[in-house]
């Protein structure tokens, strides 16, 4: 079941794909379901009354707009780490987004007005949204709290990123975190969405490319060792990190301006595509 | 005004000081308050009716236990940044704390389970929190968004800050995060909380010492910095980084451990004290 939030005759609401529609079946967020402990593997099934709508009739929110938590992971395709001049650590490499950066699918990225950075950098990535929440899970009940995967745009602004030892602002400027458009549940997908092509496409060209199966940590294996120490929630989501090819590391450095396409593609999960923008004050 | 989130009677209830005593004065938390726009320099006065309840009739909770944002800076008092043998960095060194890793006041922080750490470091800290969002909020407007300010021990698991170039999961275990007892309006405390005395009080000694004019970054710089990039919402909490003394640098350490005592006091704001405990499973 593929699920997307959007805003349908100015209001938010929540619907599934049907053929090449999207049918709305509520105000209720996925959020608010999560946390009441619905499961999405069926509940959107169960709706076959309400309106089904054209793609153009709505616009895209982030699958979840306020997640408890969003976890990242960074330094999590072996590549990306020897890019990006960091040793490998043999433990997470944890940050967190908040949810003011985020931005949904085919609404802009926004590079902002800062003047020492020289643009926006693109992480295509994937996304578990956490279903049942828990502390200590082992790995190997780890999938079973994974509510569905969707795919995120990690936008980072380097400069920021490298201000000071911690990456934090460079990774959670307003609109820079792009997230959805389909919430996929877990069913659709290969166990911890293993074994897919996570492909970024910049202007039409391919700019990352690499298996799921790259990861360092695995979902599962992130999701055991995050809940080690921080209890994990319904909603909360975990952003899995992003293979090489990013701009900040190319000579001569490949970074994204206005009028730019960004796209986010990964079989079986969807496309995540947003035009950057400058910021306007 | 002194706002205190507590239980009374099996639920959540806000109140407000009322000399020894709280007058209980309502269930909306804070955070709903302050996100409809609720000043509280007069609104917990209007409350003439309500119960008022000695200290022991209630269990202490986080003035806010979900803030949107919880909004930490490292490195922001210069003798800190040295014994931590890091260079002063020229921006605020920022990281996120999450909602799990909160504990009330008096209620016990928790040193968890793990066997590759020797205990649980302390870090008295200031808390402002956000009373009006805005973004790109000038140093001299700063000031004007803090609805008020609390007490924070940000209880970091060492060997877990340092095991990647992020400090994240060290910052964020469960029941590390002391906030409260109380949120003490702006207006009765000097203009940013500027020129207190902060002291952390471990087992009767003191450990921490330092006047909250010591930041390199103050709190209306800190408001306005973070807000270029990122936008703040009513019931952020921006922790303000702690002065040096603290365990790890010392030599022989000096970690907490069960039945530890440790409270941090500043002058004007009051006492935040908890028991450590180890953790159960």
């Amino acid at each position: 079941m593929r699920y997307v939030s959007v805003l349908y005759q100015g209001k938010k609401a929540l619907g599934v794909r049907e053929g090449k529609g999207i049918r709305i079946i509520g105000e209720e967020s996925l959020e608010d379901l999560l946390a009441r402990g619905v499961s999405l593997k069926n509940y959107g099934g169960t709706f076959k009354e309400g309106v089904v709508v054209a793609e153009q009739d709505i616009t895209y929110l982030p699958p979840l707009s306020r997640p408890p938590k969003i976890i990242c992971v960074g330094l999590n395709y072996a590549d990306h780490t020897k890019e990006s001049n960091f040793v490998q650590p043999d433990y997470p490499t944890l940050f967190f987004r908040v949810n003011t950066s985020l931005v949904a699918h085919a609404q802009p990225m926004i590079r902002p007005a800062v003047t020492d950075s020289e643009g926006l950098d693109f992480e295509g990535e994937i996304a578990a949204v956490i279903g049942k929440g828990g502390r200590h899970i082992s790995p190997a009940d780890a999938l079973e709290h994974v509510a569905g995967y969707s795919l995120f745009n990690d936008g980072s602004v380097r400069e920021y990123q490298f201000k000071t030892p911690q990456w934090t602002v460079g990774k959670n400027f307003d609109g820079t975190g792009a997230f959805g458009p389909d919430l996929v549940t877990a069913d659709e997908l290969p166990a911890g969405a293993k074994g897919l092509r996570l492909e970024t496409i910049l202007n039409g060209e391919v700019v990352q490319s690499a298996s799921t199966d790259e990861m360092v940590f695995d979902v599962a294996t992130v999701i055991s060792i995050v809940s080690q120490a921080i209890t994990l929630e319904p909603g909360d989501v975990i952003v899995t990190g992003t293979p090489s090819g990013i701009g900040w590391a190319r000579s001569p450095k490949l970074l994204m301006k206005a009028g730019d396409v960004c796209e986010v593609r990964v079989e079986g999960i969807g496309a995540l595509r947003n035009v950057i923008k400058d910021e306007t004050r």
